[in-house]
């Protein structure tokens, strides 16, 4: 090695030893008599110091001549700081240097390499090099190995068997859009990339391998939103002869530890909401449970009383649903507040039509923008079912019951981001239950599986998928859970169909012939025929987690290389042309619109 | 779970314990009065026990319907085994079967789910699922798990950061064929798989992460011999802040640790020979060190006295070289022995013209095949440079030098192998050291890096760069090593150029234009200019050095779903043509000649 020690691990008992050190200038000060350097590695900062009269000629020399960013190796003396730096570990000492060699000169880098940096976005990600030097970013991706570090140990411990599935699969037309990659030796033809190793691990399951786990990179070509990769990486797993709630207990085990080794945090046991209870008091299946504000039904599609019928207010009473949340200590929102509030439910993102405030007000007088349609007697029965008290303010929306559920969702969220109830060290992790097997799509005018077509209907409901009536097979519940952190989904999973004629009536209903179900899945149906045990799984998105874990909102912080919003990543300038001889190689050509 | 205990785990101090058992039927014996049933999962087998007048008979009605690999669910009492196993770990046991409730039937697979199956290996892939039931077929996936999870515990311990490196990365023209992936929102552009992390890492050290790793997925669009994958799993790694001492020191280290946790065999220290060396006594770069045999020259290209000239053996005196190996004992071969041995080289697949043999026999005789050119007194000197001992016969090959030693190590390896001195179950580990940084092309006419273009030239080699002379370009060595066990090469790496115009004069002389290079590696040579430490790295191939741990030729074996030949998978029937709406959306169309 060209160090004996790294920039990190000096101390006050090192005092006397003869080091060698390497690693980044981050910055020189030059006081004349004295030279102090500080030396920059991943593991930390150490301070050089050079004194006139003391420090050979030469190496002040090549002191004043080094720049931000040189690399260079040094030799020395530990002695102890006159002026200490407690906030550095290695604050206590400093190397009185003997010798400097600059082992690589750097041109002055583009932007500061500083947690606060002076580098825009795109400017960062073209040297993403340099800016992966920065503390910040850096410290993410120490995370992210912790983490992945911390899955292994716990999926090991469990006995749960890594295998790798192939990268290069079959394009299938259920789900996204496909990555695929034409093959040479089979012209015309093309592999795809996985979306999720979903069928390769339940064949595993089938094979007997009884745990599967894996941390695997997979591909979905979507348009890219802000919070989207074409690839990403999931924490893949599958177990047999399980139950739905042998699943809950080992999964909220892996969250449990992840969040006691990397965090420090006892996270104790993870509450359950079935899905129906999600969107009935959340409008969300992803609910953040940081804060409450559940929703209170006034006119309900539940078994509520309805509080607002027949008082002549015609948008209530043409309401399928007036829904409000109760916002604690806002009675003193002025008009102003208010109307702001409803302007910004109106924006097109959120589409209300409008908003009902009613103010508890501290002296437990009621004011509300409907008093022209209800008596301060309705208003109280209102109070009772918000649960209201002197200082609240209720915010109330109507309409059509999933698109007012949807609006107040948002609002509720906006709400306890406004109050300071989102707080990113604060941590609520929650199971989703029960979603619904089915879920009609109106464009195609036909259904879709809700996980994906492998998932179970829950045994109690298989009978409603012979069921003709619409109704009926939207009411089909599923063993299918999603693991929600701080109302991010970040994991979801589901017991899946291990029967042959089950799976092949799941198909049916989405709208696959026979001869579609057995080219795209007769491997899997075969394999069922041949002794499948029952299983189930999960599936984390493991740079999502990362960026929860780090407290952070987009997950491209916690990606060594990601690419941006149009898939590029402008650091190699890809993706690129290739050459006609590839081109003629693969038997493909390019046909540009 | 649907089960209390596994097959694998009962013994005699669980007698009287009631349990719940599932797995698949392995072989139902049915003796009238008695049924015993072997339960197979991951962890083992475990006897079942129904008797007659003791059992319900309904349960012995549905265990004499069961067939083979049925998914049954069993609950019982351990009890003793009256006549005990002592082959099985749970071979003192057996169930007092209860209750048995089929969970899943099965059809007859279509091969013996056995070690010794009589399924060929085409049927075998198309039902993958099935052969991943075999023992020993699954055993070697298990192998595989703990490979990797020491190879990241000893790398987690030594501070390495594991770093997940983008899959779609960019197409390059040096090297092996790329597979491409179409663009959708880039019509006409590619991503490239990437045949190895390498620049990634490299960048990843010019960021201060100073240790890297990964366990990663590699691509390469090669026509596939029998060893070969499209996609195929690499332990990559790299260091900054070393020389190449520090990564053999290292990697070593991860061997030895692999040898010593997977295998439990301490390996000692890894010896280590030089490229030259090698090649000369070995004619390989990559040699089978557990038996000797190593060359000797009668006549050569290093400073070897030539013992054959002037004996008007036309052949010998028109040979560039006259090499031989010396065979102990097999001076008894016979002549119809040695000309099968004669025909076996002149094969065109070693294409040798022809074998000189010599026989010192017990008595202290010499019989050669050119008794015609040389007297005995002239051979006693051979016998003396091959260190020959009555007994041993000696096989002579000559011609031109490189050719001859080609020949002569698979004529070595084939007399290893028939002696019975390549045991699998013995590991002999070698560094191999000093590559060349250049060879030559042929056919193009033109230098190409022996390892890639990244490799640095040893230091005191760097002034021949400037040379036009093929001879010295050609003797420049690099500092790259292989890592050699049992005569396949697992792994290599390189001491990489941090250094922009190095980098800039390889890409060069490697007939790059300064374009070609700026467009293709301009990212990792700007780089260079901000700041790069020295830095080294090393790939294992993880499939490969499976199947040695394994104790295997095939790396099939240790990949859960590999491709055939024509890089299909049979299971998945993969690849498989796309829809024109797919095609249409990539802005590609099928071109076929």
């Amino acid at each position: 090695m060209l160090r004996t020690h790294t920039c990190g691990e000096l101390r006050l008992e090192n005092v006397g030893t003869e080091v060698s050190l390497t690693g980044w200038v981050q910055r020189i000060r030059d006081k004349g008599g004295m030279i102090w350097i500080d030396l920059r590695d991943r593991y930390g900062i150490t301070q050089l110091m050079l004194e006139e009269n003391q420090t050979a000629p030469e190496v002040i020399e090549t002191a004043r001549a080094l720049g931000r960013e040189f690399v260079v190796q040094v030799t020395g003396t530990v002695i102890e700081r006159k002026s200490k730096n407690p906030n550095l570990p290695t604050g206590d000492i400093e190397i009185q240097t003997q010798s400097l060699t600059v082992l690589n000169p750097a041109k002055l880098p583009p932007f500061l390499i500083e947690d606060d940096t002076d580098g825009g976005d795109e400017l960062r990600m073209k040297y993403r090099y340099l800016d992966l030097r920065r503390n910040s970013v850096r410290k993410n991706l120490e995370l992210r190995h912790r983490m992945a570090q911390h899955t292994r140990i716990y999926m090991d411990a469990q006995e749960f068997i890594e295998v790798e599935t192939p990268v290069l699969i079959k394009s299938t037309p259920e789900g996204a859009r496909d990555f695929v990659v034409p093959s040479r030796m089979n012209p015309g033809e093309f592999y795809a990339l996985p979306q999720s190793p979903q069928t390769f691990k339940q064949l595993l399951m089938v094979s007997g391998f009884d745990r599967y786990y894996q941390i695997v990179k997979c591909f979905r070509d979507e348009d890219l939103r802000a919070d989207r990769q074409p690839e990403f990486t999931q924490i893949d797993c599958e177990m047999s002869f399980v139950e739905q709630e042998d699943i809950l207990q080992m999964f909220e085990g892996l969250i449990r530890h992840l969040f006691k080794m990397v965090k420090g945090i006892e996270l104790g046991e993870v509450p359950r909401m079935t899905y129906a209870d999600a969107m009935r008091f959340y409008g969300s299946d992803k609910p953040d449970t940081r804060f409450g504000m559940q929703f209170v039904e006034l006119k309900g599609t539940f078994d509520t009383v309805d509080l607002t019928s027949g008082k002549n207010f015609g948008v209530f009473d043409a309401a399928e649903l007036v829904v409000g949340i109760n916002v604690p200590g806002a009675a003193g929102y002025t008009r102003k507040q208010i109307d702001e509030l409803t302007e910004w439910v109106k924006r097109p993102q959120i589409g209300a039509k409008g908003l009902v405030y009613v103010r508890y007000n501290e002296d437990g007088t009621i004011k509300s923008s409907v008093d022209k349609f209800y008596s301060e007697e309705d208003l109280k029965h209102w109070v009772v079912a918000f649960q209201a008290k002197p200082g609240d303010l209720m915010l109330i929306i109507s309409g059509d019951a999933a698109k007012a559920r949807k609006q107040l969702n948002e609002l509720r969220l906006e709400m306890g981001s406004r109050l300071g109830l989102r707080k990113p060290d604060e941590y609520k992790v929650l199971w989703v239950l029960d979603f619904p097997l089915l879920e009609w799509g109106e464009e195609e005018g036909r259904w879709f599986a809700m996980h994906h077509p492998f998932t179970s209907p829950k045994p109690e409901d298989i009978p409603l998928l012979d069921s003709n009536d619409n109704i009926k097979l939207g009411a089909i519940r599923a063993n299918a859970y999603d693991m929600v952190i701080n109302g991010t989904e970040v994991g979801g999973g589901s017991i899946r169909i291990f029967n042959r004629d089950l799976q092949a009536k799941m198909f049916s209903l989405l709208g696959f012939s026979d001869e579609e179900a057995k080219a795209q899945f007769g491997f899997l149906m075969d394999a069922f025929e041949y002794g499948a045990p029952p299983h189930g799984g999960i599936a984390f998105g493991f740079d999502r987690l990362c960026s929860l874990f780090g407290g952070a909102d987009s997950i491209r912080d916690f990606i060594a290389f990601p690419k941006n919003n149009s898939g590029r990543d402008v650091m190699i300038d890809s993706p690129s042309p290739i050459s006609q001889k590839q081109l003629d190689e693969l038997s493909i050509g390019v046909v540009k619109k």
